[in-house]
């Protein structure tokens, strides 16, 4: 049994954008060769989470949208009393979603669905460079 | 240490069902004899989520009614403009509760609180046969 | 590779307490001397979540009054049918955080990001007594 471990850094737009990392993920099992396992995707920061969704354009405009009912950019933020930095909902959606996620994999494939795909979420306010790891643990 | 990963099925009613799943993976740690570890439960599929929760008849109207709240179905969503399967609520709910858990065992039993049950929660609009992936890593 | 499981107590005050637990997790992962893997933290209960966020007093007083727009406590919860202790709110808020989280380190650190610390969230109504499960694998 074997961890690797692999940083990796992602561009994103930030304001809810949603980037799909399936297709990375894929790519780094393959490379290690690995067969029987898991992958856990960690983003590292307090405004991005980690999940899945089908991965389609009517998606990717409708979780922002419900995003920004569960936690509102227009409310009142305590956190904007520290930081002044306007992201107080996008601290709030990411401690909700939380920053990890783990993907089992078997014969070498991802065992996600068919229309499922392993996406970064990034709430901050502006277009941001996000470090993620990816450890698998396999054989 | 050993990595076992089986796939079960498990029949859902849709429309926000949540399935106890906690007998199934108890009976998996014991079937294949490991002490100490931690199972990973994963739902394939982009509608439905794993979490925890009290297992009991109120709880199992609460959570419906909560996410009918959080993730409305009458709220339109894009995702009917590719599919219109009715079901984009289904996937922002998903997507916020997550597709995976990660549940710790030692001496043979899972680490669970005495009133925390494992569930599957199936937020599509219809029955679904869903395949779930149990994976332990253990000793 | 290893696997060590520790069980600690924490105690909290309730209500969408936050406690910061990031010292306690970095300080087990330097006792046992581990370089590489991850660690898994779990609240055993059903009334208590674990996540990240930037640990400071702003966000500390965000994050209780997010979750009471998510799953109000004033709401009416079927939960209290059965039980009549009035934290179906805490309930229904735990499975959507859910009890567990995942976070890799190497060279022997954790990988948070500079401003994003690992926390309990106790969303029951009195002060309790947590048993958290710290498990880490790695070598």
């Amino acid at each position: 049994m074997e961890i690797i471990t692999e940083r990796i850094t992602v561009a994103t737009r930030g304001n809810s954008d949603v980037v799909n990392l399936t297709d990375r993920i894929a790519a780094f099992i393959r490379a290690h060769r690995l067969q029987t396992g898991n992958v856990m995707i960690f983003v590292s920061g307090s405004t991005a989470s980690v999940s899945t969704t089908e991965y389609e354009p009517g998606l990717i405009k409708d979780i922002p949208e419900a995003m920004d009912r569960i936690a509102p950019r227009s409310h009142r933020y305590h956190h904007d009393d520290t930081w002044h930095d306007g992201n107080g909902h996008a601290h709030v959606r990411a401690t909700v979603l939380g920053p990890s996620l783990t993907v089992p994999f078997d014969g070498g494939e991802l065992l996600l669905g068919t229309w499922q795909q392993i996406i970064l979420l990034d709430f901050d306010t502006r277009p941001r460079s996000r470090e993620v790891v990816i450890q698998a643990i396999g054989k």
